[in-house]
């Protein structure tokens, strides 16, 4: 595959090279007639030119590449997220560079240093924790980012993610008209946005329903199943009374499921449960799993959006917030309480 | 955050920055004292200072960008392999980047081109159709790449992916262990490797237990749980008898099961089913799916690693094609026939 070049575009189409870049630029092709634009355009489709981003990077001194961090690709919350904002940006233009921390700091710290160090022209991040010394540096700095999914307590870099309090609020709502009044929330890890806010939304949805709950809301260490497992099996053995959980999302509800299995508590039948992204394939689960789903294509195209308009210096002033709608999606785990 | 740059390591070490250069290169290190070279180390070590790889990448024409094409990596085929890639190319020195083709060759071809103008290094596939034009004027024009996961007819770039004849054996055998003697195989698409492997994977294990299953062999139009269900509910309407299907993949088996459990038949009462590549949580599915597991991370690193090797040249001579152990997950969708 030989890389059509711009002097093979000028060939084809009779005119000097400096002629066809001139006609090509929307910036300089008022200094060419428009006869000869035309010709310079057709020539350039039907070679199937394609400039050169590494030269039209030294031009404007951007790479058009975009970072987009991810904690781990495996789960499958965040290709949806990754696939919308490539669509995006690859619309635009740019290419996007996917890197996966495997949830380690220094890690995603020398990640990001090595794609700056390439001249990436904005980040998009997946990973941010509550307290994010990098992310501090990075906003400091004047890097163009968009956090996805998960947001800072400092909240100085625009932030796009789902509308996590009327998720819990749907999902709370839900339990309740089916009887529950003992219900527990496994939630998420307290160092992340999306661990402290639905924990917070869980209790302030409860108390709205004049429950009393403070003992039955318990962080898990991470957002896997074996740290769902490991809570559910903690709150079993504490012999707390619950007829339903909501899990901070679908992987600890996995887990939740298992430690039920094995404590010989049937689901739905003794405990209620609740995830919270809605994966793929949930209907086919035994039970199929009620969750809360969020809208995750859109979710990375509107970050992709949001980088853009920061990159070009089309938007700027203070980084705003977007919370997008989510849908509770009721399945055959949750059931009227006994 | 702010770069540091070859000029703060000479400052901090009271050296000349060509000084600080020579000394941070190994090829040029012999250049300047030991009792320097240590000096300038240890600054660059104190500040975090990171070569900036498109300096780097001008020295050896390089991009130390490795592209890697997935179809659609909301499969949770792909996401494994890449993370499996990532971490060798990152411990490299490489940066991976994503492409999602969302299996359409226009764009397939698109975003490779785009690649190569940017001066990708090499390419990691995991696209490949059976007959790829686009593939073989890869070949043709000695841009390293290693096919991953799906194989081309031509067999003229490197390969890596799972022992799929083994996988059906494997599958087959149990299914004949079990008494079953009338078993279907939905397969993937005949336009890739995976499609027409494991068919005829399957019609050499059928005919060596003497059994006859030529009529049984159908291909699915896409490894979706769509076009499982489409062709299984063209299975069942045409009446043949079967109490097994070996599928394609995991997500052409969901279609199975959607189309078993409109048409009143139950899964493992009446129909054996065996899915392939052992998606996560299937442990979870209402019947647990019995599955042939790939090691798909494994796939992606042996991947990088070969696509290095020809990169830099260590590695020359006829395409390699590495075939990686298989296993089947035995569960609860398979059972002795009744």
């Amino acid at each position: 595959m030989q890389r059509i070049k711009l002097a093979d575009v000028a060939r084809a189409a009779g005119v000097h090279p400096g002629t066809a870049s001139r006609a090509l630029n929307p910036e300089t092709r008022e200094q060419v007639s428009p006869a000869t634009v035309r010709r310079v355009a057709r020539a350039a489709q039907r070679l199937g030119y394609v400039p050169n981003p590494v030269a039209r990077g030294l031009r404007t001194a951007r790479s058009f590449l975009i970072g987009m961090v991810v904690p781990d690709v495996t789960n499958p919350l965040f290709p949806p997220m990754v696939r919308g904002a490539e669509k995006v940006l690859t619309q635009a233009g740019y290419t996007l560079v996917l890197t996966d921390t495997d949830n380690d700091a220094a890690t995603e710290r020398r990640q990001i240093e090595l794609l700056r160090a390439r001249g990436t022209d904005g980040f998009i991040v997946a990973t941010a924790r509550w307290h994010d010394d990098l992310l501090a540096e990075i906003a400091a700095a004047g890097v163009p980012a968009v956090l996805v999914n998960r947001n800072t307590a400092s909240a100085e870099l625009p932030y796009v993610g789902g509308d996590e309090r009327t998720g819990v609020r749907l999902a709370v709502d839900h339990l309740v008209a089916l009887g529950h009044r003992h219900i527990a929330h496994l939630g998420g890890p307290a160092d992340t946005s999306t661990g402290r806010e639905r924990a917070a939304a869980f209790r302030q949805s409860v108390l709205q329903h004049g429950l009393p709950a403070t003992d039955l809301v318990w962080a898990c260490a991470a957002y896997t199943e074996e740290a769902g497992a490991e809570a559910a099996g903690r709150l079993l053995a504490s012999a707390r009374p619950f007829t339903a959980v909501v899990a901070g999302n679908d992987l600890i509800a996995f887990g939740v499921l298992d430690a039920l299995a094995r404590a010989g508590r049937s689901c739905p039948g003794e405990v209620s449960l609740i995830g919270f992204n809605d994966m793929p394939h949930l209907d086919k689960l035994a039970p199929p799993l009620t969750s809360v789903a969020l809208p995750l294509a859109e979710m990375g195209a509107q970050a992709a959006r949001i980088l853009l308009s920061r990159v070009d210096g089309s938007a700027g002033g203070p980084p705003a917030q977007s919370l997008l709608g989510v849908e509770l999606k009721v399945r055959a785990s949750t059931a009227p309480v006994t």
